[in-house]
């Protein structure tokens, strides 16, 4: 007779199956799917789905995990039994108050909603889109009210991506970063000096950048026997399992950063995900520990280890032998500060360091209106544009480069944006214990080897998968809470000396 | 209050989701995944197919198939309703007599076992796929047993892909084609005049290969919309959807034929996909009729079109610019003799429209003598190699071109090879009527206008979808039974001609 448990995770994997298979059917829509495929997968996600969600929010699911919780009782809190039982119960609490008619039309409108938005983005034609973005808001707020809250339905939507943190908690930490951020930016702007960046502004060929972010990829550890790298319109990561971890990128000949630090910044998700060890089985333990944990991974690699002075000692050599005329004369320390040059701009994803979090507040901001209701859909390109003359003092000349700019909503991601943030916050408290535990890691980074660094994360972050919340992982790797200060004060460092603010 | 028809349709909706879900899980895995990936690959698939294996057979489904068959008592035998109840039926009653973990113990092994085979072939290591071949065979005797049968266990694993067929049925078709085509093969070699194709013994570069693919692809009414072309190991179609339909083909430099006949090959499968009719819904309705008549329209396309002078009379001056060095002073006629060189040789897929039906009885010989416990898959090799002398008059050098070289095996689909014959046979059936419908059709071809054939073929194969048994609809199209006499006349006559016999 097999116990509790046992039953227990067999019908997890089975969850996590349906799931995994989700994951691939949602990757190839990006990557592969011919046009016309867009209908029936739709369809396919949303049974997935569906189906998915019954067998979790079964009854019989509650009784494994009543059996279970009593017969891991005596477990201690991180063992990964203990945790599975505990992560599993909570979600399964939360899930099983959405009703499955629901899970399958949001899925479903969302895989309608995607290429209806690759359509209205290329097109630069909000109109067409709104009718799927109101519905996109309302299947957002029904969700929250089906989920339950205490303070704002935002936060039963955060909770999905940012598990136990509340929107206020959020703005609290927002109004810190702003505090700083702001003049940080506006100093740099009145300070009239901008980076020299020109030899950015040429052409560089598709060939030797694919080739040259494979490099990259490689020294950070990924490995391409798990995993595999590809092209899309808006670069992502995809764990199938963690045995094939797809990461993309997009590549731009005029545009070299782009592409570059879309596949460091992919790459880091990605490591995230081959390093969720095989022990915590085919579960929801098997995956990051939230989204703002999975982007601290992201940022980490892109910004605190690629856009430092030794990461570029070490690869500029490489690039140069791939451009050897477009990088004629540019040295490590021109190549370092025109990749951390800060400049106010339309689009999310190309933002710098700096102005990347005045994007994520005016989204976090206009959510909240959204799910409030105090915003109506047919009112977002203004307020957007109004946003982003009051935060970046720019307003973006067509909705392309506005509004229809990001993947999030059309993906039905609401909830979604402030995960960023926090992610350059943990990133920033993460890097300071690894470099505290890793004496010479400037001198490693400069030699091109990452693999000490890799392997400290994968200690102390990937091993541990979803068994603890944001919050306690961020305990147990600093002893504190998730602070703003350690990034601002990486952030005010670097450009006031890049700067000579 | 929805009628038992809806709600059937709901259900078989979802089974026919989940099923095209595996349908991409299954692409993927031979186009782009990752070595890694594999084990969990065969997780998903197994958990995707008890899935729908449960949702099918479960006593609801029973239930509301008697409801439906009561409320379409009264419309005719050949509406869509009548048909979906009918043909679900038969399907519901075979199906629910295979328990689920077999189900799931079988799509596990082979997707195993694909991966194994993949690694055996290119290192023709038979040992290394020994236990999996050994577990293949028993899981067909077993999945036999479930599926019951009257004559011999053969016959349920045929039924599968030739509904309503026996071996027997099979085995007298075979007699008759043996009959003619060994003494034509051995007429072929006795005279000792080979066709000269000394120009295909060239290097025939890999772009515009892939480029002439595509052209005639396009040419044959594919549509790229709905559909892409892709590489993979073993060339295979394969319907997501029926707007999401892909082929892959394989280019080998040395080997012009070989990818050119696979994307025509493969071409006409993905056209009898697309053309299956929205009408039919998400349910099993919407397939092929049986692989046997699947294969006869990649057969029609691939032989009965390809492989006549007026498709080249168009194609060859294409070709021709793509290769204007290695094609210099090929004549229609010279090229038309080439494609159709006759001469026992170790590759199925590789072989000509005569010997390809001599591989063909040797593997149904075999699949028999395995599933009977008359031949041990330790003595497979030899055995494979005793039945090419034999047919053949040749003796692999090694297993990699002998018994290891089909996926099929690997795969799971014992009973799949005489589908192959079987196509052959009804391609030059159907040829026929289409040729007596459409008055100029050889002018047509040898304008390169495909398209009549093409609507032809949708009006009376392609929308059928699987409303009729293969029986049933080669009644439809010729008024008469499958016959083996066609073919051989038409193959007889072509060879005849092109040998002097």
């Amino acid at each position: 007779m097999p116990n509790a448990l046992t039953e227990l995770k067999a019908r997890l994997a089975q969850v996590d199956d349906l799931e995994g298979a989700k994951h691939l059917l949602g990757w190839d829509q990006q990557v592969n799917m011919p046009p016309g495929g867009a209908e029936a997968r739709a369809q396919h996600i949303a049974t997935l789905s569906s189906l998915a969600h019954a067998l979790f929010v079964a009854n019989e699911t509650g009784e494994l995990l009543e059996s279970a919780s009593a017969e891991t009782g005596e477990l201690p809190y991180d063992s990964d039994d203990a945790s599975l039982v505990r992560v599993t119960r909570r979600e399964f609490e939360k899930m099983r108050r959405v009703p499955e008619e629901l899970v399958a039309e949001r899925a479903h409108a969302f895989a309608l909603a995607f290429s209806a938005w690759e359509k209205a983005r290329a097109q630069s034609d909000f109109a067409s889109f709104k009718p799927h973005q109101e519905r996109i808001v309302e299947l957002a707020i029904a969700y929250a009210e089906a989920l339950g809250y205490d303070a704002h339905p935002y936060d039963a939507l955060l909770d999905r991506f940012e598990p136990e943190m509340t929107s206020a908690q959020v703005a609290k930490l927002f109004d810190q970063m702003k505090a700083r951020i702001v003049p940080l930016v506006q100093a740099i702007v009145d300070r009239g000096e901008p980076v020299d960046d020109c030899f950015l502004h040429q052409e560089y060929a598709d060939g030797p950048q694919w080739e040259f972010g494979q490099l990259v990829l490689a020294k950070m550890g990924f490995d391409f026997q798990r995993g595999r790298m590809d092209r899309s319109t808006h670069p992502f990561t995809q764990g199938i399992s963690p045995d094939d971890v797809r990461l993309t990128t997009r590549i731009l000949p005029e545009r070299l950063l782009s592409g570059l630090f879309a596949v460091i910044h992919e790459g880091g998700h990605a490591l995230y995900e081959q390093g969720l060890p095989p022990t915590l089985g085919r579960s929801k333990l098997r995956s990051g520990a939230s989204y703002g944990v999975h982007e601290s991974q992201s940022r980490l690699w892109e910004n605190l280890v690629a856009r430092s002075q030794p990461f570029w000692q070490h690869f500029l050599p490489h690039l140069r032998r791939l451009f050897p005329q477009q990088l004629d004369g540019v040295d490590v320390d021109g190549f370092f500060r025109a990749v951390n040059r800060v400049e106010p701009s339309f689009i999310r994803v190309e933002a710098d360091e700096a102005t990347y979090n005045l994007h994520i507040f005016m989204r976090f901001e206009l959510e909240l209106d959204l799910v409030a209701r105090r915003l109506e859909v047919a009112d977002l390109p203004a307020a957007w544009n109004a946003k982003m003359e009051a935060y970046l003092g720019i307003t973006p000349p067509d909705d392309r480069r506005g509004v229809l700019q990001d993947v999030h909503w059309s993906s039905g991601f609401i909830g979604y944006f402030p995960t960023y943030a926090l992610g350059n916050l943990l990133a920033a408290q993460i890097f300071a214990q690894a470099r505290a535990a890793i004496q010479d890691l400037d001198r490693q980074i400069a030699g091109g080897a990452l693999d000490d660094l890799l392997a400290w994360l994968r200690e102390n972050v990937h091993r541990h998968g979803k068994k603890f919340t944001p919050l306690e992982l961020v305990e147990r790797i600093t002893g504190g809470q998730i602070a703003a200060d350690p990034f601002l004060d990486y952030l005010e460092t670097k450009l006031s000396e890049i700067y000579r603010l």
